[in-house]
């Protein structure tokens, strides 16, 4: 059996430490090629780091965070490592999956499709949450995968991942995310389409409002969001939902906290004026 | 006559500040209509800002400095605005202007050229310098045009602007600059192109190094390359002469620092990671 290898196709210095972009043959993504940046801090070359990692938002690859987060300066003063996937499987050559930029290429939603129409490739939460750590530990990258943890942007709050009974991540964080996708557009197109069983399939598993309501175990969230956001404003991302769903639950602000920016949008400006406050949320975690 | 009109195309907040992306008919690029960006920090929402402007390299846009540099946090920390040109004209229609990406399109070089064929157009010496400032200033934003400085990444050290007798700037620095343009192929290149007179032409106007020979007052100015960068390996950039040049005409460590960074390359990777050290150092000046 072939050993899974990574392939590097470009290294950059950045902030002292070194960001790498590798491809691989993903497994998890029915053998695809998939590409991904890795940011390894100064620290690395002496110790073993931290590992966050960074989802993307629709229509998204592994560079957009990269290129535009402003996450380097911050991480490297912090000693954390930054992984950055893409956000779907690409080329798997499912008929329409290039129609729409909210659904398919570029949208994969961080779940496992059941449709058996995407359920070979789709399976960006395999991907995300286990083979690439799998992945980067095979390469012995100076990693400490032990202390991992998430934030993103926009697609779906990542909260099958605040269960660090079953995932692996200390602390959560996002910008604008779809915190209630089962009631918002954007949710209900891409469940209606990965899963057999639809929303009500999505429900039980990717839906971080639903989530809350019954996780009892302490967590570390921290959402942004902003007022001028277009999206916010048409209730794709609904974090009023999420917040009264956490506190309901007994989650109070030393756990859960989304904070309200007055007249930020939904682009990467938004995302790098925060930047740092969420690298300096997690590096208390990890 | 119409007033120049300046139509606002979009905003974002960042950093408490506000980026805002511009419209007009460009009079010193042949009525050809030019975008540019302008981020005001949160100080000119109560009074007047200096101004820093920062020139793109080679196929860019007023966008790459805007989304990838890391300006706006330390800008905004500051007090500084920062107004992002375009790096060339647009639609001008010329013949083999869209051919090559160091040339034309994309690759206006800040210069103003004399070859018939481009003359009318390709005059981004005179939009950088005056045209935008004027019209800034005819829109009546919260700038101070008594305190500006400039910089910018590869395409030529702007050393016209180091004499303040004729120019207004107070500083420059520039990331990986080509400082002796007319001994490089980009440089040999483009005053070929869009001069009548050639390189010899842009040897008394446009070359940092045979400028600075002759200059006697004092300057401002900050270079970092990296040793990473093929284009320095290349000998398209050649710090090593401007500094030769500056030392020779009497401008020690304190008027002319060029600082050669182990490792970095030429993307916005490297920019960013001193990004803030160039702020802070236009800080001082303006």
């Amino acid at each position: 059996m072939a050993t899974q290898v990574l392939e590097l196709l470009s290294t950059n210095k950045v902030f002292g430490g070194e960001l790498r972009k590798y491809k691989f043959k993903s497994a998890a993504l029915g053998g695809l090629d998939s590409n991904f940046n890795l940011f390894l801090p100064p620290q690395a070359t002496s110790s073993k780091v931290p590992l966050l990692v960074y989802l993307s938002g629709l229509t998204c690859t592994e560079d957009n965070g990269a290129q535009k987060g402003g996450f380097f300066g911050p991480a490297a003063a912090k000693g954390i490592a930054l992984l950055f996937p893409d956000t779907s499987p690409r080329g798997a050559g499912i008929e329409g999956e290039d129609a729409d930029w909210d659904f398919g290429t570029g949208a994969g939603f961080y779940l496992n499709a059941t449709n058996p129409k995407f359920s070979k490739h789709y399976n960006m939460l395999t991907h995300v949450t286990f083979e690439l750590p799998q992945v980067l530990g095979v390469a012995d990258l100076p990693i400490d995968f032990s202390r991992q943890s998430i934030f993103g942007h926009s697609i779906r709050l990542y909260t099958s991942s605040f269960d660090s009974v079953v995932f692996q991540y200390r602390s959560v964080s996002a910008f604008s995310p779809i915190c209630n996708p089962i009631n918002c557009p954007w949710g209900q197109k891409a469940f209606n389409g990965y899963l057999q069983g639809g929303v009500s399939e999505a429900k039980e598993q990717y839906d971080a409002t639903e989530l809350i309501k019954s996780h009892t175990n302490p967590v570390n969230i921290l959402i942004d969001y902003g007022t001028g956001d277009n999206f916010y404003k048409q209730g794709q991302l609904l974090p009023e939902n999420f917040l009264k769903a956490a506190r309901d639950a007994g989650h109070d602000e030393s756990q859960v906290e989304v904070r309200s920016q007055e007249g930020y949008d939904h682009s990467y400006y938004f995302i790098s004026t925060f930047a740092a406050d969420h690298i300096n949320f997690h590096a208390k975690f990890i």
